[in-house]
């Protein structure tokens, strides 16, 4: 076997088997096949595509090129739960200590974000105090006796699939379903998962541009959860528009604070609600999920769910005085509200647009070395259908630069589009899979 | 303009302009666009394809990519002559002096034999003496004053064809029609032909294994040549079997002598006749094809061609003592012959089986740093379609080690099919386009 024609098979459209795909992750993993075979090699999965079969090696192939997350001495069934990306998307921070307070045992490793889409481990690192980067001993410790940790990916998950994702971005072969696919798909399986529910976000602030592209990524993904008896259920959820209100990671922990005490807006409480009725489901704990939605309902109402978000942030060392007073969490230097000069319906607010007027402000990286802002940000004040008065107010800039709040505040007004006709609210959960 | 956009085109099959395709051969030339990057980018032009325009432009590219040999002092029109590569190929050795003993221009780069194939420039050094790297103001001044002179690629021509041409083949990327039909462009306008005779090999010893594929690619050479204007005649022809008897460096010389001086082959003189006739046809010294054979068959006869090339050996520096006496030439340590165990009709002579195993005897290289020696090889001594008895001698192994003569007289005894049937001479020229 060589990838020489390993490469010339994909390249003639045939099937490879699961000897070659781990031919290739083991070589390329450790260096002995090169990036520009590797790139060749992903450039004709690209445009060829890749069978079931295919894919499934690939995910595993990944999966087992570094180490793998042991969580069976928990003896629990591990329900992972996973995002696409989005922005605004603070739903990790509310929707695991909810499901958590209800006895779903949460092992949960975080990215940090990149590019606009942010990550829920830059928001955890903005509570003052809080480690994400604990021992994994202590980790299932805490899982074990609080029912809930959150940290960042200290282990070496899946180091064949970081290496091929950070090539993809480099070799224009990121859009590729079943690359896209299995490396999500490896990711869950090195950390542990048992059984998965994924968000699949679809729209401009997403990966997925449009609900087919979507239901064929979670198709994708089903599939292969199947093969390799990790259960796994996808929510389609519109990212057309920020989730909530905040964009930014301060903003969105505050965001998330206010909803764990049972102030939640109603796209962010459908989408936690819809994603914990079914991973209680798949914790085997409670079948039917509109009865596990009043349950989540229930502890957001009595502050079950916000007294285990402050036993979590306890637990890793967070400062719980600014969970429990969060006008103490640092301020951007510069707020200021950006005013509509327009009447009528608000029609769009594009999500990507934001995400990167966001990154602009600095709450996010272009690059992976760059540092971030946790204060700055933008608050929504409308959302898409809502009513708007010339003079009222749109939003709310958070900069620590003077003259980037001036570009903000103008960008913000572009990006936010008001017509005449009463636009129809969207749908946040489009579809369950 | 980025190169993640170009790759991206042509992953999506658009067409790339002119300025995308320069902005990629000037960006890997000087090592800005990664290598990986170029090999996704290849992958997908052999996948997608590239149209007539894109290829011209990339052949464009990669010949303005380094130094253009300018040949517009010598005041007269050259006429270039390239073979796609086979097995026994001695035809440059023989046609150049040939047609320069008619008057036309002959100043010819060549390259070294890589894999199964020889190139011309080792078969000139195995002439004592002879120098193929003298500076290009000599060379020129060669071909003014004796209407000939014959070197190996000292300048730096189409270093882009260099680079992609060995990145292709550690991609699996070599078999595809536009690559190798611009790669080959691209080196004959930097080497300063203005028009061009291309013999297009076909069969197992050629890069075309069938004359489908054969056509296509003189079709796609003919009509980039059409567009940089630079008139293209491909002769097809045959290399299922090796052309002529003599495989091997000095072995292929000494077979060039004997037909400078008028004893040769079949296949040999009717390559060697229907080239030039197009050569001097092209260089504008008569236009009708018959009478430019019977031009170059008197010149075989009466020693001019003869006379011409040994000109062209003292002006290199080489000793002509040998060319007068090949029984000078240095001989392997072991020639054996063959011996028949069957008889009837021989019905192939696989040529690149025949090229690997002079390889295998020392005669070519595997890699480019290896070392070849001159005087091993394989003579042949039938051709497909003659008559062999028990008991005849079917070759001859010139070998310069004993083990790897007895291996090699047992390879060539399965090389060479005999049938029982009569089986047709096949036909040396396949077409002209």
């Amino acid at each position: 076997m060589n990838i020489l024609e390993i490469i010339a098979k994909k390249r003639d459209k045939k099937q490879l088997n699961r000897e070659e795909i781990d031919f290739f992750i083991k070589g390329y993993t450790c260096g002995k096949i090169a990036d520009y075979q590797a790139a060749s090699f992903i450039m004709a999965i690209f445009l060829n595509g890749m069978t079931e079969e295919e894919i499934t090696n690939l995910t595993l192939a990944m999966a087992n090129s570094g180490e793998i997350l042991d969580l069976s001495s928990l003896n629990k069934i591990i329900v992972d739960k996973h995002s696409t990306g989005g922005v605004g998307d603070k739903v990790s921070l509310i929707l695991l200590p909810l499901v958590a307070s209800l006895g779903v045992p949460v092992a949960k490793m975080s990215g940090r974000g990149l590019g606009f889409t942010g990550g829920t481990v830059d928001k955890l690192e903005s509570i003052p105090g809080y480690k994400t980067d604990i021992e994994i001993n202590d980790f299932i410790n805490n899982v074990r006796k609080h029912g809930i940790s959150m940290i960042s990916q200290t282990m070496d998950l899946a180091p064949a699939d970081k290496k091929i994702y950070n090539l993809r971005s480099s070799i224009s072969c990121v859009e590729s379903m079943p690359l896209i696919a299995s490396s999500i798909m490896s990711k869950k399986i090195a950390s542990g998962a048992e059984k998965i529910v994924l968000d699949v976000t679809v729209g401009s602030g997403a990966f997925m541009k449009n609900q087919s592209d979507a239901e064929i990524l979670a198709n994708e993904m089903i599939k292969i959860g199947k093969l390799v008896n990790r259960e796994t259920i996808c929510i389609l959820t519109n990212m057309n528009e920020p989730l909530g209100y905040a964009v930014g990671n301060t903003l969105e922990v505050i965001e998330a604070i206010n909803a764990l005490r049972g102030e939640i807006s109603e796209d962010v409480k459908e989408v936690v609600l819809e994603l914990g009725a079914y991973m209680i489901k798949l914790a085997g704990l409670g079948d039917n999920i509109e009865n596990n939605k009043n349950k989540m309902i229930k502890n957001l109402e009595n502050g079950e769910a916000y007294k285990k978000f402050l036993e979590l942030v306890e637990n890793q060392g967070g400062d719980i005085s600014y969970i429990e007073n969060t006008e103490k969490f640092e301020k951007a230097k510069y707020i200021e509200q950006v005013i509509s000069n327009k009447k009528g319906f608000i029609s769009s607010i594009d999500a990507e647009k934001i995400g990167k007027l966001a990154c602009y402000l600095g709450a996010g990286r272009i690059k992976k070395e760059d540092s971030i802002q946790n204060e700055v940000g933008i608050i929504l004040n409308k959302k898409v259908g809502d009513k708007i008065e010339i003079g009222e107010v749109l939003g709310v800039i958070h900069s620590n630069s003077n003259g980037k709040m001036i570009e903000a505040k103008k960008e913000f007004l572009d990006i936010v589009k008001i017509s005449k006709e009463n636009t129809k609210k969207v749908n946040t959960i489009l579809k369950i899979m």
